[in-house]
């Protein structure tokens, strides 16, 4: 846009730019807290469940009682079958996929996008705008109960093994573990792994929340708007991480080797994965938990991350005191994941299974905005217009 | 983010907000001008190839001779096939939108977003802060190169037709042509189609292009960002109006039939669709083009639609003298690709052929940019924390 029009410059990256209003949440980055509605996210994670932190999401309160709970319950558990027509798909859609030459047969979050994208189609899913708050309300409900069965069964095709039907005995979490690993969980696992989604719904107006605004704000279908998203999501940049700081702790091996080899890292200009945060200028409150939750679990990983975490910040404060460090969430993230059972190659997908929760919300709060997001560029090339060279 | 934190507010939906600076190009709402680098997009239209345009805007300039433009052109050309693995899946792709009960065999959006997201993962994309400047450009001619492949096969398939093989004889936008209707095109329906391409490859920071940046900010593959632009290109504020225009024309049916219409229309209280525009406060340059561009071509509908026009632009001049409103591009867009014998549901996904090309453009400089793009919102819920209750 010309200077000519009306224009606002802000700062790189839109950091700090309040681009609408929410009363989905917030994040409180000095203070080492962040909330959902009114409520402590951290405290919904000790107290309830997944699905009444889901309805408090997406309708804007916690269930009343007992009866409330178990009926949001029982409704979503009745959507998780996937629409006829894609399950058919989703082995080509792997293989496609994994004919890339990708290890691990390609990469799992590109499949669930495609696979997200033709179930959006499959339902028929309308533009938002055609819709009344009921129709949206279902449309959003479909796309989070089927997305853990689309990301279980990307990974069982990827590995050469048969999906396996949702139960709807089990919880959305239990159910989620069961179709990944094909066994019912304990209960302390099902609980560790809910709880870790419960952490990870929301966060505030990260990059993948924004894509899915900015897709809605057009009023195109619920499905478009969480296929830009599940994008998002898998850049480096956003959903990468959990992974890598597991591949550290594993790569230190044992207590005794944790301090010479984290000096090593730091020596040699290196980061330390798992530390620091853009937002948080504390201790990550979801890191906070999660220790918490893996200590609970125990086991000898969990012994070997506790001890390279204290580690890590013994060196960090002495190497770099004037830029404490904290443990962020991908830390005890990785830890808790791979002790429930699940590879790393599916620690982002399971990120998409709670925060496609977050991305929902925020879709139907943008349908009720109905205000197109379109923003400028100053442009900065050479002037223009400038003669155009005929073709010679 | 808390009020804590530093903040800045922004007119609703980042209007007039430069959220970065660009070489692409630029519009001038004011002026009724917008080009592409330094060049009149109009003028770009009406001497150089779609091709040379293409070059222009991933590449930062005009081929300098014919050598170099036949270069790129047949570079280009050799792209259109599809990867491995993706054909065979396109007609459970359409089959799956089209068991919805969608009329006209679903939304080809949907299957074209599902199908270059296949088609990503079958490239085996990688993340692009992991390429260097040449193995991005490779990926960004590939999306741009396949997409008028499966636009068309989506297409023909969606009507019980076989996908036609690309003819690397044939131009971008004939061989498009001809991959939808199955001939190879009169030369001035190829050139007045590739006209069309050329002035809509790209239009400052309208939502689809910055859905793009968004994703591509995350480091996330090119596919992805794609892939959730064409989700915001089928919001109906954005990229769904085509048909609209050309409905209204058809409703007419003949030239004194158009003022009753369109005053009974209007006292109505309803919109003439393909009138005004929120950049534009002049007539909208690509309109005035193509206005010139259907005439060229001549024939009933367009002897109708410029009478049409006249008559709108005569009763709002009458009607509503104090907001003046211009036709805008989709009301001639319409009547060219009718005249070029793309069907009323093709025209959203024919938009998606030329724009890609500018996305394409956009994700190459977010890539070099290196900063994601997180912005903030301001929280206006209840206040947090509130004690969770426990379940009961």
């Amino acid at each position: 846009m010309s200077s000519a029009e009306q224009t606002v410059r802000v700062p790189a990256g839109l950091k700090g730019v309040q681009v609408t209003d929410t009363e989905i949440g917030d994040v409180r980055g000095s203070e080492g807290f962040y909330h959902y509605r009114q409520y402590s996210a951290v405290e919904l994670a000790e107290k309830r469940s997944l699905e009444d932190v889901w309805q408090l999401l997406l309708d804007g309160s916690l269930p009343a009682n007992r009866a409330a709970s178990e009926q949001f319950a029982s409704l979503v558990r009745g959507q998780r079958d996937l629409p006829a027509g894609v399950s058919e798909q989703l082995p080509g859609i792997v293989a496609a996929g994994s004919a890339s030459g990708d290890p691990g047969g390609g990469n799992p979050l590109g499949s669930l996008r495609t696979a997200l994208s033709l179930a959006g189609s499959a339902w028929g899913l309308q533009p938002i705008w055609d819709l009344d708050q009921q129709q949206l309300r279902r449309d959003l409900i479909r796309i989070c109960a089927a997305t853990p069965t689309l990301v279980a069964a990307i990974y069982r095709l990827s590995n050469g093994l048969e999906p396996i039907q949702p139960d709807a005995q089990l919880s959305h979490a239990a159910n989620y573990l069961f179709m990944v690993t094909g066994e019912r969980p304990e209960a302390e696992l099902a609980r560790a792994l809910e709880q870790y989604l419960i952490l990870t719904v929301d966060h505030g107006f990260n990059s993948s929340t924004f894509t899915a605004r900015v897709i809605a704000s057009t009023g195109a279908d619920a499905a478009a708007a969480v296929v830009g998203a599940i994008g998002a999501l898998s850049g480096p940049l956003h959903g990468g991480a959990p992974s890598r700081a597991l591949d550290t702790i594993h790569a230190i091996g044992s207590p005794e080797r944790a301090e010479d080899y984290i000096r090593g890292l730091l020596s040699g200009g290196e980061r330390v994965m798992g530390f620091g945060h853009a937002v948080y200028r504390t201790e990550d409150p979801r890191s906070a938990m999660l220790s918490g939750v893996a200590q609970r679990l125990g086991g000898g990983l969990v012994d070997l991350a506790v001890q390279v975490e204290k580690t890590v910040l013994e060196v960090l404060a002495e190497t770099k005191p004037e830029r404490p460090l904290y443990t962020n969430v991908e830390y005890y993230a990785g830890v808790v994941m791979d002790r429930c059972g699940l590879p790393e190659d599916m620690f982002t997908p399971t990120f998409a299974v709670s925060r496609v929760i977050g991305w929902c919300a925020n879709i139907a709060e943008q349908a009720r905005e109905r205000k197109l997001i379109r923003p400028s560029a100053r442009y900065i090339g050479p002037p223009a217009p400038a003669p155009v060279p005929e073709a010679d």
